[in-house]
C-alpha cells in the first residue's frame, strides 16, 4: 500500500499500463547539401500538421469535458506562432545547416533550460508546454508512430511519470479504469481533467515506491484516499470491487432523483440550479434537474475566436438558453474576464498578483462599449424567457451605479430601435469580494439579487490561493470567519427583502446543506455534475435537525471543527438512510 | 500649465536639466586577431567593475533611503551572474569572434526583445533591469564616462523620460529641487525613491507636452496635484516661491514637536511609535519623537546576505534595538518573507499570485528550527528592554496554537541554556487578513495584543492589488468595508481587554486620526517621516468634535464621502489653527 495524494476520486482494479515518456532521439543530422528552402518546407508542413492535430484535441476536449479545460491548449498553439521561438529554430536551420528535426530539439533544449533556469513557476509551467508541443511538431519531423494505448478490449490503469493535458485527450474513459502518476498534485491540470472525466487519480507518488510500477502489475487505486495497493491481496481486491459495484449502482439510483423536487423530509423546498458556461451544459444541468440556471459564465462565448462577439450572435445564444429553460429562471454573468481567463484579442497586462487585479467589472465599466453591447444581447434574450442579470466583482455602491447607468442606456438604445425586452429585469450582483460582504446591507438597497461566490470570497477573506499548491491545504471553505461572512450577506439580503442564492463549489458540497437551512438560503446553483448528489442529501434531510448541526457550526472556532461536524452528520444520515 | 501624476509630494520652482538617454553607440568591431582570452579578460574586469559600483549604490541607498529600496539593486547583481544571460555573451565572444561589447550589445539586445516580446510585465520588468545593467557593463567596456550632472551650485529641476533606481542613487538632494518623468506613475521604483528622498515629483507626462522640455526651461512643479508650469507667469511664480517657503518653515516647526507629548486640546492622550527596519532607523524615529516601536520589520536583517542570520547575531540587533528604545515598548514581528520579499539563499517558488501566497506565518510554521532560532534571540533581548512578539498573516487560532507552541519550546530552551529573558513578554498578532478581523473575537482569546495591518487588510478586503498600476486608483484605505473591520476588530479587541493599536500606511496619514478617536484606538506606529506630522493634528484636535466627525464618516457609504469629509474636516482643524 503506497500513500499518494487523492486527486480524482472513485476506486479503481485493474492491470498497469506504463506509459513511455515522450522523448525523441533525434540524430545530429546536418543537411546533405545546402536546401535551405526544403528544410523550411519540412519545418512549415510539420508546425501545419501539429497545428490541426492540437485544433482537433482541442475541440473533442471542448466537447467532451468542458469549454474550460479546452483553453490548455491554446497556450500550445500560441508557442507555434511565438515569433522568438520560431526565429531560434529558423536560425538554426540557416545559420548553421542543420536539418529542421535538429533545430526543433535545439530550440526546444535552449527555451526549456532557460525557462528552467528562470526559477519562476510561471516560465516552468511555459517550459513543460514548449516540451509538449516541441515533442509533437519533433514526432512529424522524424516520422514516428504516435504511443499506442493497449487494445480497447483490455481495460487498464494508467501509469506515467507526468501525464499532459495533450495525453489526457485521447484516452477513453470508458477503458481507463483509473490513472497514477508521480508527479503532480491536486490542483495539475490532469487532475482538472481526470475530475471532469471522472476517472479516479491518484498522484504524487515520486519516491515513494521502492521500484517503478511495471505494465501488466496488478492494481487497486483509491482517489478519495489518495491509496495504491500494488499486488493486492484477494480480501483488498474483494472490498474494492464491491466499493466499485456499489459506486456504479449508486450513479444509477442518483439519475432517478433528476424528476424529483428538492424538498426536505419535513417539506422545506429547496431550489437547486445550474451553473453553466455552454448550451450544452445546459443540457447537462437540465438532465441532472437542474431548476433552470443561477450562474451562466459568459465568458466562453468570449473564448476560442479573433474577435469579440457581436451583439446578435451572443443574442442567439441567450435566447438558447432561454428558451431551452422555460419557465425555468437564467443569471447570466456579464463578462468576467482578467484573473485567471485571458482573450487572445483584448490585451491585458500581465499582473502580478492576477487575481487581485483588473477584472470582472472593473473591465466592464471601462469598456463601456463591449459592456453595453453584452447588456443589450442579455436584453433581447429577456423577452423569451426569464432571465436575470449579475454582476461579477463588485466592490462598492458607485459600481452598481456605473454599471446600471450603461444598462440604462442599452434599453433606452432597444426602445429607440423598437426590440422587445423585459423592462422590470432584475439585476443582482455576485457577493465575492470582502468588502461586499461586508457592506452588503448598503449594497441589498440597489439591487435585487446576490448571489454569493464562495470560490473567491474564500480566497480573499483567508488570503490564500487555491491554485497555490503550496497552500492549498489552507483553502477551508468552512473557516469560521466565511461561515460570518456568509450569515450577515445572508441576513443583509433578508432584511433588504430581496433574494439570495450561492454559486460557488461549496453550493455543490452537500455537506454544506446543513449551513444553508440553518441561514434560510434555499436557492443553490453549482456544477451539472453535483446537482443529483445534493439532491440526494436534501431528500434524506430533516430541516429541524440540520438547522441544529448548521447551528453548531457557527459555534464551532476552526475549520477542522466545521468540518468535522458536517462530516459526522452527513455520516449520520447516511447511516439512517441505510436503516442502521 | 501641463496635467501629470504627482508621484511624490511637494512643489519645485527651477530650471530644468533635461537626462540624455542612456543609450551607448558601439561599434560592430571584430576581435583583430582571435584572441578569446583577452577579451574574456575584459569582459569579467568589466562585470566586476560593474558590481562593485553595484554594490556601493545599494548600499549607499540603503544608508540614505532604507534598506528596502536598496534591495532593487539585487535584481541587478543577480543579472550579471546569470548563467543564460553570461553564456550567451560568451557564446557570441567564442562563436563569432565579436568583441566584448559587442557580444553584450548583442546579449541585452537579443533578451530585451525576446522579453518585450513575451508580454509579461514581470519580464518587461527583467528587461529593464538588463538594459540598465548591461548599460553599465558596457560603459565600462567602451571607458565611456559618466553622464554628469549640473555642478553642486546650481539646483535644478530633474527631467527624464524615465528614471532608473541607478539614476536615481547618485542625486544630491539638496540639489535636485524636483523630478519630472514622460513615464511611470505613482507606484514605480523612481516615485519610491523620490518620496523617501522627499524630492517632489511629478510622472506620467508622456504625449501631453507640446515639445520636449529643453534644459534651462524654467519650470514650477507641484508633485501634490500633478501639475508642471512651463514658463511660469510671474504671479505663479511667486505663489510657488511663497508655498516652497511655507513648506519650508512648516518643516522646522514641525520639529520642534518631537519632545512634545502626542495629547489633543481637552486631553487625551495619543502614543506614536515608529515602523522600523534597522538601528538607523530607530534613531530618526526618536528624533522625530517616537515613544517606542509599533513594529520592527525583522526580515531586513535576513536580506543581503548569503545565509540565515544565527541567533548571537539577531540577539545583538534586537538588544540594541532594546537598548535604544530605553523604556519604551519594542514590537517585533516575526519573519514575514514571501508575498514580494524574497531571500537569495531561501528558495521560494515563484506564485502566480504571490499576495495570496506561501508568506509570514505559513512559511515560519513550516520552518520551527529557522522560527524558533529568531524566537529564542527575540527572547533573550527581552531580558534588555520591553519586547513584545508579532506574528504576521495570521488567519486562525490553529496558526497562533501553533506558533506559540514553537515558543515554548524556545523559552525551554533557554531556561535549559541558562540565559535570562522576559517570562512574561507579550504575544501578539498582525490583523491584515479578513479572516482575522472576522473573527478577532476568538483570536482575542489567545493573545496580549492586535496590531491592525491595514496596507495588507485593505488589499485583500477590497481585492486590490495596490502595486498593480491598473487598478491602484481602487484601493481605498477608507472604504466602508474597511471601516467596519475595524471597528469590529477594535471592539473585539475591547471585549477581550487586550491592547490594539494601528501600524500600516493609515496610521501615518493624520487625516485618520478622527477615525481612531471614533473607535477608541490611542496608539499608532507610523513610518518615521509621518511621526511629526500626525503629532501636530493630534495637538490641533478637539476629541469629542473628532470624534464626531469619525462617528459621521461611519455613517457616509463611500470610500469618496468618507475621505470628502476627512479632508474637509482636516482643512478645517488648519484653518482654525491659522485664526481664520
Amino acid at each position: 500500500m503506497i500513500q499518494g495524494i487523492g486527486a480524482a476520486a472513485g476506486v479503481a482494479i485493474g492491470k498497469a499500463f506504463v506509459l513511455p515518456a515522450w522523448e525523441w532521439d533525434v540524430p545530429d543530422r546536418r543537411m546533405e547539401k545546402v536546401d535551405l528552402a526544403k528544410e523550411f518546407e519540412r519545418l512549415y508542413e510539420g508546425i501545419r500538421t501539429s497545428k490541426t492535430e492540437i485544433e482537433v484535441m482541442k475541440n473533442e476536449i471542448k466537447e467532451t469535458v468542458g469549454a474550460e479545460e479546452s483553453g490548455i491548449f491554446d497556450a500550445h498553439l500560441a508557442i507555434l506562432e511565438d515569433p522568438v521561438f520560431m526565429s531560434e529554430i529558423r536560425g538554426i536551420i540557416e545559420r548553421q545547416y542543420k536539418a529542421a528535426e535538429v533545430a526543433v530539439k535545439e530550440a526546444i533544449d535552449h527555451f526549456v533550460t532557460m525557462f528552467d533556469l528562470l526559477d519562476d513557476e510561471y516560465m516552468k509551467e511555459r517550459a513543460l508546454d514548449i516540451k509538449d508541443v516541441g515533442n509533437r511538431l519533433l514526432k512529424h519531423l522524424l516520422g514516428t508512430p504516435d504511443i499506442t494505448l493497449p487494445a480497447d478490449t483490455q481495460p487498464y490503469i494508467l501509469v506515467a511519470k507526468e501525464l499532459s493535458p495533450s495525453q489526457l485527450v485521447h484516452l477513453n474513459p470508458d477503458n481507463v479504469l483509473g490513472m497514477v502518476t508521480m508527479a503532480g498534485g491536486k490542483t495539475s491540470h490532469s487532475a482538472i481533467m481526470a475530475r471532469a472525466l471522472g476517472i479516479p487519480l491518484v498522484s504524487g507518488l515520486e519516491n515513494k515506491l521502492a521500484e517503478p510500477l511495471q505494465t501488466g502489475d496488478m492494481l487497486v487505486i483509491d482517489g478519495d484516499e489518495g491509496l495504491v495497493y500494488l499486488h493486492p491481496e484477494p480480501a483488498i481486491v474483494t472490498r474494492f470491487t464491491e466499493l466499485a459495484e456499489k459506486q456504479r449502482r449508486r450513479k444509477e439510483q442518483l439519475q432517478l432523483l433528476a424528476a424529483v423536487e428538492a424538498i426536505t423530509k419535513d417539506g422545506v423546498r429547496m431550489r437547486l440550479a445550474g451553473n453553466i458556461s455552454s448550451v450544452k451544459d445546459l443540457e447537462l444541468a437540465l438532465k441532472h434537474g437542474a431548476e433552470g440556471v443561477g450562474l451562466f459564465r459568459t465568458e466562453f462565448l468570449y473564448m476560442d475566436r479573433s474577435t469579440f462577439p457581436g451583439e446578435d450572435e451572443q443574442f442567439e445564444v441567450y435566447r438558447q438558453v432561454a428558451e431551452k429553460a422555460g419557465a425555468h429562471p437564467v443569471v447570466i454573468r456579464t463578462l468576467d474576464i482578467g484573473g485567471d481567463k485571458q482573450l487572445e484579442y483584448f490585451e491585458l497586462q500581465e499582473e502580478e498578483n492576477p487575481v487581485l487585479g483588473y477584472r470582472g467589472i472593473r473591465i466592464s465599466l471601462d469598456s463601456r462599449e463591449l459592456f453595453r453591447t453584452q447588456l443589450a444581447a442579455i436584453l433581447r434574450a429577456s423577452a423569451y424567457g426569464k432571465m436575470k442579470i449579475l454582476y461579477p466583482m463588485i466592490s462598492s455602491l458607485e459600481e452598481i451605479r456605473g454599471a446600471n447607468a450603461i444598462l440604462e442606456e442599452a434599453k433606452q438604445d432597444l426602445t429607440r430601435r423598437g426590440l422587445p425586452y423585459d423592462p422590470e429585469i432584475q439585476v443582482g450582483i455576485m457577493i465575492e469580494i470582502p468588502a461586499a460582504a461586508a457592506i452588503a446591507d448598503l449594497l441589498a438597497q440597489e439591487v435585487d439579487f446576490f448571489s454569493i461566490g464562495t470560490n473567491d470570497l474564500v480566497q480573499y477573506v483567508l488570503a490564500v490561493d487555491r491554485m497555490n499548491e503550496k497552500i492549498a491545504h489552507m483553502y477551508h471553505p468552512f473557516h469560521p470567519a466565511v461561515l460570518r461572512l456568509l450569515r450577515q450577506t445572508v441576513q443583509a439580503a433578508k432584511d433588504a427583502g430581496i433574494t439570495v442564492s450561492v454559486c460557488g463549489e461549496m453550493a455543490g458540497d452537500e455537506k454544506a446543506v446543513p449551513l444553508w437551512l440553518h441561514l434560510g438560503v434555499t436557492d443553490l446553483s453549482m456544477s451539472p455534475q453535483a446537482l443529483l448528489r445534493v439532491k440526494h442529501y436534501v431528500l434524506n434531510s430533516d430541516s429541524r435537525e440540520s438547522k441544529e448541526v448548521g447551528a453548531a457550526c457557527y459555534r464551532l472556532s476552526t475549520s477542522d471543527q466545521v468540518e468535522s461536524e458536517l462530516v459526522r452528520y452527513a455520516h449520520e444520515l447516511e447511516q439512517e438512510r441505510l436503516g442502521k
